[in-house]
């Protein structure tokens, strides 16, 4: 195959549909800068033709056969773009049984099912290109993999979802409640029918997982990432955050730098307003990495979209097709064998949000709590009695155990001054930027 | 040599020894994970060998004769890392013509010998690596050539130099000047002796000469490039940007979105407080960068350093190793054939500080002198007499031609009333982040 590469093109949908503009309108570019031809040559979609025809491509192109595509000779690189596991697992490793490479931005299929896709084209000597399935456009796979290749990576902090990200800036900058902001969302585009991957954090830790499964070289379970989302999160966390200097922001964070074992955890996260990731607002990704050679880096860009999703889909098959068929990627050989280090062993500062009769001596029945398992106290807001007889209390706590942590809240909780659940929220210390 | 990668090193001042020390301590992981083996054969340089026993390196590699390293037909790649033009142009091409791969950190003689040293390696079917010549270890040469290689590129804009950033840093945050800031970062080893490349803006056009070239496809001459430094910057510059919501950072900037051509500049530059790139600080790097279907991306990282650096150079080694021998990097064959926008075309804001007689009437003569060429004002800082006679006056212009900018600035600064010339600073809009 050499120099011209066959694609056939699986889903056309919106990432697909941008994938397959961008490599007709590139098509000659690629051929007069560096002599790759890159030919879509099959589009498969359930969707009857015009869709494709829409959008100005050829019927003849079109079949909504797949094994038009993965039994084809003359397709030398199937792009997967349907999402979801299944049918998208068997018809990547039939395509790779089949010799061919892939191309994807599934990330729920990798996470869950990484070594069987990679173990199958390692056999078949065949590239499985994923840049797309991270970070939108923003290169973060390539730059773990190859870029930072001279590293031992200890820390992978980000966000990666352009969802939850969007709803918590809106709800912070003009003060909407979060079904209000998801609604606005839904209608946008922004958010699925179904929220749930979004907005419980499932699709960040599908992220997480791929990322440190590549930065850290363990084979990371999916199900040993802990996962919290921000459907919880109201308007009163979000302003008094602010109040104290912080923002609300879903994070995934994956560190390898503890005895106890590596974390994975993805949970909303007061991180201080002056952090660089404090800045990344709406749609966009940022991806702050550690390595202990290199430092600090951070890449940031829009985590979505039809084109800059494409353009990491594109960019793949651009790195397929100068490798000459053959699978040269860096694929780390990972090792099953990880110690994970527990959310209960996590140490960290707390944001409480107490709801409490405006009693004398609560204050003092909270903190007295606290104080019996070492937990102190950094900071406090009382407001003033509203015309409610519930008031909230925020306290900032300084380090203390997780574990403590949630025995007092359960404590207090089970107190008859405490009107609903405490509102609890990690506090993450980033290290600055520039220390 | 397939996965075995024989490596002659020729320069073991900072970013060599770092090199080296990273090749030795990750060479066992490199076997593992990828079964690439990177083997420092021979290290060449001018000291006595005690430099490089000293840290721990066996005395039988070391060399002082070059040709032990560029002949010897048991080194697959020449990494250079001398710095200047001669002698590294020299061993460079021999070692291109001997067959061996190179890789280099030396932005200044890529910026200048380019294409002789791209035509000779392509005539080879050798690789060039250089990622370590651009920011260090944030990875923004592969990012350009590769993740983005579907785009059209349309602005690459940076913070590329390190010692200028942490100059600027340091004058706004100590309200220190210039030369005292300079002397203290020399004596610190951030700063040559000779401060001349970085202070004025000649390291970060070479800079901007290989981003550019890569992300535009052109040739891109040095000389092309438009050029003013820092030293001409004060204290009172900072503190008046500074009050009107900028700060003054030492920007690349490469724009291809002009009918009048490619704009290619390097100078101090007035930029909001609140766009991410003011948000830099010190000897950190970053790179903001457009193309037409990823939208923006910014890469961040330190700009230099020994293992930073050094993390950069044994990533284009390994990319080298998996590359089995061939080059197939995606170099764009670049046309030499560009449009360059001439500096006097430029349109932009303008910062300028006049210092004049503190008489009744200036403020009317300048801003007249201003009005005939159509330059109007935006704002205006004029503080209350000191005791000198003569007062500064801060105006930020509204847009404006250059050409018509420096016309006015030639008739005020004729003005017996004008005491020193008038500072003019370019101000750049750059578009938020998130728009």
């Amino acid at each position: 195959m050499s120099n011209n590469l066959r694609v056939g093109l699986i889903g056309f949908g919106t990432v697909g549909s941008g994938s397959a503009i961008i490599m007709r309108e590139k098509q000659q570019l690629f051929f007069e800068r560096y002599g790759i031809n890159i030919e879509l040559k099959k589009i498969c979609d359930k969707s009857p033709v015009q869709r494709i025809t829409d959008e100005g491509f050829s019927p003849e192109i079109y079949t909504n056969d797949v094994n038009a595509l993965i039994n084809n000779p003359e397709i030398d690189v199937i792009v997967e773009l349907i999402g979801g596991i299944e049918p998208a697992k068997t018809f990547i490793l039939r395509a790779i049984e089949n010799g061919k490479h892939v191309v994807t931005a599934n990330k729920a299929l990798l996470a869950m099912h990484w070594d069987e896709i990679f173990s199958a084209a390692q056999r078949k000597n065949v590239m499985v290109g994923f840049e797309a399935s991270v970070g939108g456009g923003a290169p973060v796979i390539k730059s773990i993999r190859e870029s930072l290749v001279a590293n031992n990576i200890q820390k992978i902090i980000g966000i990666m979802n352009g969802t939850t990200n969007y709803i918590l800036t809106k709800m912070e900058e003009e003060a909407k409640d979060f079904s209000e902001v998801l609604k606005e969302a839904q209608r946008l585009g922004y958010a699925e029918a179904d929220p749930t991957f979004d907005v419980e954090g499932v699709d960040t830790a599908h992220k997480l997982t791929i990322l440190s499964s590549l930065g850290f070289g363990y084979n990371i379970k999916f199900s040993d990432i802990y996962k919290e989302g921000i459907s919880g999160i109201t308007l009163n966390d979000i302003h008094f955050a602010k109040e104290l200097g912080y923002t609300i922001k879903l994070l995934a964070i994956g560190q390898n730098i503890d005895e106890n074992g590596i974390e994975l955890r993805v949970h909303p996260t007061l991180i201080s307003c002056s952090h660089p990731l404090a800045q990344i607002k709406a749609a966009y990704n940022a991806f702050f990495i550690e390595g202990d050679r290199v430092g600090k880096i951070m890449l940031q860009g829009l985590g979505a979209g039809k084109y800059p999703t494409g353009s990491a889909v594109v960019a793949d098959l651009l790195d397929i097709a100068r490798f000459h068929g053959k699978n040269n990627s860096l694929n780390p050989v990972m090792n099953d064998a990880y110690k994970l280090k527990d959310i209960k062993d996590h140490t960290g500062r707390f944001y409480a949000c107490f709801y409490v009769s405006d009693r004398p001596g609560v204050l003092a029945t909270i903190s007295g709590i606290l104080g019996k398992r070492n937990i102190s106290i950094a900071s406090v807001i009382q407001k003033e009695r509203s015309e409610k007889s519930n008031v909230p209390i925020v306290m900032l706590t300084h380090e203390a155990k997780e574990k403590d942590m949630c025995d007092a809240i359960n404590e207090i909780n089970a107190l008859d001054i405490v009107f609903s659940n405490t509102k609890v929220i990690r506090i993450e210390d980033l290290t600055n930027w520039e220390n």
